[in-house]
Order: C-alpha cells, then sequence, then structure tokens
C-alpha cells in the first residue's frame, strides 16, 4: 500500500475527477455446478489498467471475473462468475461514468441448459451441450445514449491491425488494443497496437504495468 | 519455509522414506487456443495434502493442474493442463511410488476436436461441441500389476457414503475420501468421510491443513 500511495503521487493526474469501469480476467459458464466453460485470461492487464487508472486520479470500479489476483489498492472490486453478471455489474456502475475499458475475455457463448446437479458420468454416455449466445458488454454500452468513451480489447493471432479496426467499426467504438503478442496470456509482459480513427500506434514490449500507465495516458489524451 | 521446516521438524514421520504422488486441481480441456472446459477445483486439498505428506517424511511428486496456489515446500511439482497430459505425468512418476493420491477434479470429458484457430464469433452461428470420454487415471493406476496404495476422493451432492463406497467398489481401491461439505470446492475448510473396507470415519470440520495432517496419518496406519 505504500509503494501503491508513493507511485500514485508521482503519477500526473491525467484523470482526475474522472470516472473509470475496468472488466477484466475471465467469465465462467457453468455447465453444472462444479464444471464450466472459461477460457486462458488471467485478468493482469485489467488488473494492472484499473491500478494505473486510480494512480492517475481516476475513481475506479473494477467488474471482475474470477481471477485469483489481489485487489488493486484504492480500486473498487466487484466479483463476478459469467457473462450476464457482468454485464449487469458493468450497467450498475456506468452511469456518469467517462471512460469504460472492457478488457474481459467474455464467454461469447454460454451453455443453453446448465444442469442444476453435478452430470454423472456413465459407461458409454457422452453429454451434448447446446448454447446461446452471451450478450456483448462492450457493443451494450457504446449503444447506450450518451455513453462513456469506450475502449475494446482484440487479440487476435492474425491480422491484428485489419482485425482490430473491423471490430471497432462493429461495436462502434473509438479505440481498440490489439495484442501484439501471441503469448500475452497469462504473461507478465506484452506489446500493443492502439487503433483509432487516426490509424495505429504502437506501445513497444514492456510489463503491463508500464504499458497501463501508457494506454492509462493515451486514453487520457483521447478525452480532450 | 523456515515455518515449513519447523513445522515438518515436529511432525511424526509416518512417511519416512515413502513415495508419494498427488494429483491437485482442475484439468483443462481445450475448445480452441483460448477457450476450454474446466472446474472449480482451487487444489487447495490436494496441496496441502502434498505439503503434510512432505512433512511427514514421504517423497512427493505433486502433478498439479492449473491452480494459483505456490508450490508447496521440498514438494517436486510437475504442471500440466489437460486429463491426457495428467495421466501421463502420473505415469511417468509412478514406479516404485508406495501411495497415490488422487486429488485432482479432472474432467470426465474432452473435446473430440479443438479448433487450431480462435473459434471467431459470428452472428446467427452457434458452435457446437463434440465430446470424448477422457482416461480415469485413478483406475489406471490401480489396475497396475504392483499398484501403490491408492486413495481416491468423491464430491457428490447426495448420499455421499453410499456413492463413495460404490465408486471405491467400481474402481478397485482401498480408501475413498468423500468431501462432505457441499461448499468444499474452493474453500479454506473442508469435513472429510474415510471410506475403505471396514467401514466409514468422520474427520469432523476442520482446515484443509488440518485435515490433510489428519488423512495422511490414517494413510499411514493402512499402509501397516
Amino acid at each position: 500500500e505504500i509503494l501503491a500511495e508513493l507511485t500514485a503521487f508521482f503519477t500526473p493526474k491525467h484523470l482526475a475527477g474522472k470516472r473509470v469501469v475496468i472488466t477484466a480476467g475471465p467469465t465462467f459458464e457453468p455447465i453444472d455446478p462444479v464444471r464450466g466453460i472459461t477460457n486462458l485470461s488471467s485478468g493482469k492487464m485489467g488488473y494492472a489498467l484499473a491500478q494505473a487508472a486510480q494512480q492517475a486520479g481516476a475513481n475506479v470500479v473494477l467488474v471482475s471475473g474470477p481471477t485469483a489476483l489481489a485487489e488493486p489498492y484504492g480500486v473498487q472490486r466487484m466479483d463476478v462468475q459469467t457473462a450476464q453478471q457482468m454485464l449487469a455489474a458493468v450497467q450498475a456502475h456506468i452511469a456518469d461514468t467517462d471512460v469504460f475499458i472492457a478488457v474481459a475475455a467474455v464467454a461469447d457463448w454460454r451453455v443453453a441448459e446448465p444442469s442444476a446437479q453435478k452430470i454423472k458420468k456413465q459407461a458409454g454416455s457422452l453429454p451434448s451441450l447446446a448454447f446461446v449466445e452471451n450478450p456483448d458488454i462492450l457493443a451494450t454500452i457504446a449503444a447506450l445514449p450518451n455513453p462513456p468513451y469506450c475502449v475494446g480489447f482484440a487479440a487476435e493471432s492474425e491480422n491484428l491491425a485489419e482485425y482490430a479496426q473491423a471490430k471497432r467499426a462493429k461495436k462502434n467504438i473509438p479505440l481498440i488494443v490489439g495484442n501484439v503478442a501471441q503469448t500475452a496470456l497469462g504473461a507478465d509482459d506484452n506489446e500493443l497496437l492502439l487503433c483509432d480513427a487516426a490509424g495505429t500506434q504502437r506501445l513497444p514490449r514492456a510489463s503491463k504495468q508500464v504499458l497501463a500507465q501508457q494506454l492509462i495516458e493515451a486514453i487520457s489524451q483521447r478525452l480532450g
């Protein structure tokens, strides 16, 4: 905490008085009471952004899927499990928000009918799962009458810039951040590609903490 | 480490010179490079057992699915992701093993054909997943010509003793440990029901550390 306070003291207050909502981590979509579908997001990038935004003076709400990370200092954290719960938590906190950063790796689909009892293994019998589409949290928030400045993330293995710009247009948001590193998931460092209407800007390989500070500064510049 | 050394110093060496292999945590069965099927196991009980066995003097190999837990002091840890990888790691270390404790919550099924590329979300298109059965790690080890003393775990919401005894018979192993607490998954304490040929024995609610020590002692008594 002392380190966090000190770092905050020396960080320019680019986001003083701003309200920021950030999603982070994976979602967990139940199959039955013990099994579910998830993804490999560690939550590190989202948590680093929450800390960097707080240190830049913002009032930060972090809506987090299941992770093993400690709560960032001075940040209000809401724990959720599923995409639907994540959307509800974001909607509950989005009023008067200036910036919404959707870092969470939200499951695109959930199981149509999760089982209330643990599915028993039976010889020769395999389960079959039907899926339904989850809500698109970022597009939902971007479609609000007076949306906050919306930032999305893209993690594609091929044609990152092209894919990121297409995703930006489709979701109708001003800024998409691409994970350049194939190995970004779970790692402690990363490399980012900022894609907005002006084109692309590369943030070279660095720790997620350093990249988070640079990205928060880039966002604050775009707020004008 | 000092605490671990001290605790070990004062722990009776019930397993001195014994070799113990323990599985812990969930498995993660890929759907594509970023998504997969997992379960809610935290790995805490398996890690506590690995530490307790080491403190009781055993040479311990811990084969662990993805967890956020620190490596137990003095234990050899092998990290794996899928059930097939877990079986291979156990088989690679099972020679001359005295005790095998299968605590991991192994996925019963894996996706038949995981996608090599991230499955893209397309409007109106839902994925369909076909499954194949995973190997039964505990039954495979119990069926070896000279098997180690095999211990399994059962986590059923209903009829625990009955289910545990049926599982013990089916897998042909001497001891099954039932998680009595419905809320054991992820929690720091638990309550156990030991089921063997002599009947059932209850270990009342306690921390997973204390229960691990009691269970290691109960196993060492059964080794004779």
